[in-house]
Order: C-alpha cells, then sequence, then structure tokens
C-alpha cells in the first residue's frame, strides 16, 4: 500500500471517494510531475536543445499543474466538486498535450519516451476519479 | 511598471497577448496566492479556527493553482492555448469559489475580506487575457 | 525501478551522484510532501483541530520544501553544489520539525504517525546524497 | 499598502517580526519567482539557448525557492524559527548564484539583466526579516 492510500485510510471522515482510485491518481500526479521535470532538465542537456523548446515548456507546464492537482485530491476536507473538477480538467489538458509532445520525440530522445508514458498513464488515472 | 512587464518587454519574440494586460493578470494571481496562503494561515490562528476548516482548504487550493497559473502564463515560449484556457478556467473556477467563501466570513474576519477582494479582482483580470 | 531511476538512466550526461541514492531521495521527498498536505488536511478535519495548529503549518511547511527540493534534485543541467546543499540543508531541518512535531502526536492520531515516518524515511534519504 | 502588508495587519496575533520588513520580503519573494520562471522562458526563445543552459537550471531552481521562501514566510501560526532561517539561507544560496548567472549575461539579453537585479534586490530584503 502507498503512503497516499495509507493517508486516505486515516483520514477521519469519508473521503468522499473510492480511495483506491484516488490514492492511484495522486501517485500518478506526483510521478508525472517528477517525470516532466525531470525530461525538462534531460532535453535541456541535448545537442538538439534548440528543437526542444516547446518540450521544454510543455514539461515545465505539465509538472506545475500535476503538483497542483495532487494536493488539490489529497485535500479532502471541505471538498470543492467545481475547483477539483477544473483542476483535473487542467491536468488532463496539460498531459495530453505534453504527451503528444513527448511521443513526437520518443524515437530521438528516451526520456521523451518515458515522459510520454507517464503523461498518457496519467490521463487515464484521472478519469476514474 | 512591474517587473512582470519588465519581463514581457525583453521577451525575444511575440508575447502572444496584449503585453499589459498579461503582466496585470500574472501580477494578480501572484497577489492572490500569496493573500491565500496568509488567510489559511490567519484563519488557522482564529479562535473559531473550526468553523474555518472549509475556508482554510479553499485558500490552500486557491494558492496552489494561482501560484501555478502565474508561471503558466509567464512562459511564452512554445505556448498552447489549449493547456492555457485549461489552466485558466480551472483559476476562475478556485477564485470563484474561494471568493464566495471568504465573502462569507468577511464581516466577521478582515483578511477573509481582503482575500475575498484579492479572489475578486483576479478574476476580473483572467477575463482580460 | 520507479520513474525517478528511469528518468536519471535517460539523462544525457553524468548525474553527478549515485543514481540510486538520488532516485530514492527524490522520490521520498515526493512522497513527504503528499503525506505532508495529506497530514494538514486530516488535522484540519479533526475535532480538536484547535491542538493541532502547529502541526498543520509544519505540514504545509515541509509540503512545500520537499517539494521544491524533489524538482532541485531532479535538475542535473548545470548542477549546483551551493545551490543543492542550502535546499537539501532546509528539506532536513522542514523534515525534523515536522517529524518530531507529527510524532508527538501519533498516538492520538494515525495519520500523525504516518506522516513522522514519513518525515524520518526522508531524513534518512537526504544524507545519502 | 501591499496586499501582503494588509494581510499582516489582519493577522489575529503578534506576527513576530517587523511587519514592513516581513511584508517587503514577501513581496520581492514573489516578484523573484516571477522574474525567475519568465527569464527562464526568455532564454529558451533565445538563439543562443545552448549557451544559457545552467542559467535556465537556476532560473528554475529560484524561482521554486523563492515561492515556497514566500509561502514559508507568510505563515505565521506556529512558527518554526529553525525551519524559516534554513529556507531563508536556501533562498538567499538560490539568489546569489542565480543574481551571479544572470549578471554574466547581463550585456547580452536584457532579461537576464532584469533578473539579476530582482535577485539581488530580494538577496537583501532577506537579510531584513
Amino acid at each position: 500500500m502507498t503512503r497516499a492510500a495509507q493517508m486516505l485510510e486515516t483520514y477521519p471522515g469519508d473521503v468522499g471517494f473510492d480511495a483506491k482510485a484516488l490514492a492511484d491518481a495522486i501517485a500518478a500526479c506526483l510521478d508525472c510531475a517528477q517525470t516532466c521535470t525531470a525530461c525538462a532538465d534531460a532535453c535541456l542537456a541535448e545537442d538538439a536543445v534548440a528543437d526542444l523548446r516547446s518540450c521544454i515548456t510543455h514539461n515545465a507546464n505539465c509538472a506545475d499543474i500535476c503538483a497542483t492537482t495532487a494536493a488539490v485530491l489529497s485535500r479532502r476536507t471541505g471538498y470543492d466538486p467545481d475547483v477539483t473538477r477544473a483542476v483535473l480538467e487542467a491536468c488532463a489538458a496539460a498531459c495530453k498535450a505534453c504527451g503528444d509532445e513527448c511521443a513526437s520525440h520518443a524515437e530521438m530522445h528516451e526520456h521523451c519516451r518515458v515522459c510520454a508514458e507517464s503523461c498518457r498513464q496519467l490521463l487515464s488515472r484521472l478519469t476514474d476519479v
């Protein structure tokens, strides 16, 4: 069991969602945030950095949005469905755009292949919460 | 001129928006992020903290979302309209919800009054970008 | 293998550290950031929220610092040892303080027990990088 | 009066510092975080992006650390001097390193000149809190 799942189990109230799906989505957000930060950094180190400008921006935006989404999903007290839905939609838009951008470099750069996989895995998790 | 406006002026390309409106929106995001963090902290110090639980969560979510929005709006290279639009919508949802929650405590708590003002000012700026 | 480890493997250069220790430290930072955000949220939902004010602030600070530390550790291009060292020290101070605070509530609140464990595990990982 | 100053005025307790110096430091952190994010983005758009790799990483690290510092300084409830001191030291290290790096490109790139100024102004504010 992940710590995110443990924390949902110890929450003194109703988490208001399937706790397993929620814990998986939170973990996937954190994973994707880190992968995107690392992919931006790896792109920056490539000889072909000038061709990876859009990828670096997509990575940076997606990292920020995923980190915020993980935090919003982790807060169950005073839960607001409208805010949560809008954040999940922003996260899906960022993961879609970043995943597509990274996938277009996946044959050239292994870090982009792993990052595309991370974005797409998070996308599939978001539909479960 | 704010530093956000100075930075947009020195950008080596087209910022793709009215630079003044964009600089004002970025500044309002930062302002709102800080005000929300400070309001959560002030609510936490109140005797009536138990009545301010939802307010604290709205503040924390709105702070995270505004900080992310400021960062996304600050990145002009490889600009993606879909990601930007989704982030602006999440920011508007957070400011609407947090502004309404804070406004409901504004007569009791001056920090909630100032925070509601900050959320609503940002909301009006977001429609300009 | 975690995705943080995969990303370090695909980095086009020398990561400048033991990659396994670095990947473990990054993963522990993300884990601790999430656990702290969740612990602040669980504390906020407790009947005894007024007794948990300091804990909520420690959690919020530790979450922000751990998330920043994960990002700084993930960036290997243009690595700066002075900045990294200072960030690791801030992370250690936050984990020490938050771990001690949470440990003092661990018998009453299971979420504080899990959070103390997460802070202390990260502390032990930080000494490896 | 900035909103950060207004929020400190409405805090239901003693903020434990000179409120004016604290509000100025918080505002300078936010300013520097945004300037650094914008400088990373402007560097990324330059033809000479390959020469600005270190600058982009310094900017990204400094932005994250300044945003975290603004949040930690904004939290007065359950204030912990050890955590605050360590965070201020990390912020000073980041601003020193980023300011020096940006200053070395200031004659070539106006955004780096403005960013160096922002880092150094924050450095001078940090010594007041």
